[in-house]
């Protein structure tokens, strides 16, 4: 059977990232446990016995054409295979010990761009002394896709996961967002490492991802139950050359976004410690979580602004 | 800079594949640690703290038109991107714990293709009872590209690397080789854990692989240095549609390749035990390693035959 159609109700382009995930969950059945410990965190947890580290797991490829181009010189493309993978274990508050690279590349690939891809990649994980155990090159006609797995651990009692926000809970974020493409921010940003260790100590963050589809899109999956995030576009941080729209819906933010519990005094708390612990890295609450019952009055009608959508046709 | 050259000489075909492996490692530097704790193996041998099992990782992915085409039925193309790496993971005399996936695909594949290789792999996750704990899912338009993750860990004090024969020992090999491709086994082989738990408990076994890319250029990564493997034609158990050359040469046999200490009676005992473990599972000596030195009178000339080479332009 070839695998594509021309028909697109017939493609998974019809059913779109969210609904293709559930889907795939239902197609492996038991064998795809649920978050934290399978599908649909940043990392998956695996549980380790007493005593020991957990054990976090996460995969993320850069493929040709979609996460870098002509215009992305090798090295950045190198360091960004590792980066967005180190930020996915930043967003559970872990450290990085292992990571594995499977290379299907065209046997036209340049030499002097691979080597600067892999040196690239070779000074990000230099620095966070992280060794590439392992991996595997395959031949790929027309194709270069490199795919990461990043195993690592937690570095406090639990991991931060996306659930755990309650409606009253302030919503923060680091740095600043939008315009990650023209700004080249997509390539060239810092993983949050040492914040997310930082935050996962701080026991009234109750819940936290990196945002890497937007905000719009990502604050759905921090949302509580029967609740709604209430978000006022003036407080946002926006990179320069972004919009509103832009810091809402542009992807590849690599930042941080965060609950935290006990109301003004609590987020008062944690900023100023913040300040003193990274003096560098801006830090904003940006909004709350309320019941849906509560009235939005000032705050964005998220509903109006769609994240980055994967597999569009 | 685009990745792709139409100069042949600064390609990655230039180099071919082992060389590649090496210059991946040089540019990589500290970052690559060397085999068993790094690449070079078939799995990667992290070190745990004393009294914990140590962990082993693969990566290996299915690619359209190089691993699978339209002939293959998707069930089948999902239960092979498992079975290639649990393979590796046997060959460590090891166990799975879980795995992660990463598909990279154009949006016009087929929901139905799709649902049916998911539930081909899951089908081989649960016999395995293995966890299928994360993925992604990425565009990759006219491309479709899987590749798994596959975390073990070691089911005895030691894991069995490709390292660790001497001159003297003898060469045993599981089931049948040749004609992998005709035949289908390169999708519907079983991989061989039991036997890979059974044999890493035999002390005499010294080293192993799983055969991948055909015995004549597999055996160089068991051979011990200053050594050479002879290697007896007509004991090299082959299946129904594979001839001399096809056993040494085809790819994707998936089988147990290993040396025994101790000479002829060792070898004996081993397979008198074997035929009582796997009565159904063939298991065949096949030569021996020898010093340079001795004659190799009715031995293969091995260097005669040449295994699947990857990155061919």
């Amino acid at each position: 059977m070839n695998p594509f159609s021309s028909k697109p109700a017939a493609s998974v382009a019809s059913l779109g990232e969210q609904k293709l995930l559930t889907a795939i969950r239902r197609w492996l059945g038991r064998s795809a446990p649920l978050a934290p410990a399978g599908m649909g965190d940043d990392c998956a947890v695996l549980p380790a016995p007493r005593g020991r580290r957990t054990s976090l797991v996460t995969v993320d490829p850069v493929i040709y054409g979609e996460h870098f181009d002509d215009d992305v010189p090798p090295r950045d493309a190198g360091a960004k295979l590792l980066k967005r993978n180190l930020s996915d274990i930043a967003a559970m508050g872990g450290r990085p010990t292992a990571a594995v690279i499977a290379l299907a590349l065209d046997p036209r690939t340049r030499l002097d761009w691979l080597e600067a891809f892999y040196r690239g990649l070779a000074a990000v994980a230099r620095a966070h002394d992280l060794p590439i155990v392992g991996g595997d090159i395959a031949t790929h006609r027309g194709g270069l896709v490199a795919t990461l797995t990043l195993i690592g651990e937690t570095t406090s009692a639990r991991a931060l996961t996306r659930t755990g926000a309650q409606a009253g809970d302030f919503i923060a974020v680091t740095g600043a967002l939008g315009g990650s493409l023209p700004s080249r921010h997509h390539c060239r940003f810092t993983p949050r490492l040492a914040e997310g260790q930082w935050l996962v100590r701080r026991p009234e963050v109750t819940a936290m991802l990196d945002l890497s589809d937007g905000l719009a899109k990502d604050i759905h999956a921090l949302t509580p139950p029967k609740s709604r995030p209430l978000i006022f576009g003036d407080l946002i941080p926006r990179r320069a050359s972004a919009d509103l729209r832009a810091a809402l819906t542009d992807g590849e933010d690599y930042e941080l976004l965060f609950a935290v519990r006990g109301g003004a005094p609590a987020a008062h708390r944690l900023l100023a410690a913040w300040r003193r612990a990274f003096p560098r890295v801006p830090l904003t609450v940006i909004g709350q979580f309320a019941p849906r019952s509560v009235s939005a009055t000032g705050a964005l009608d998220i509903s109006a602004y769609v994240g980055f959508e994967h597999l569009k046709s």
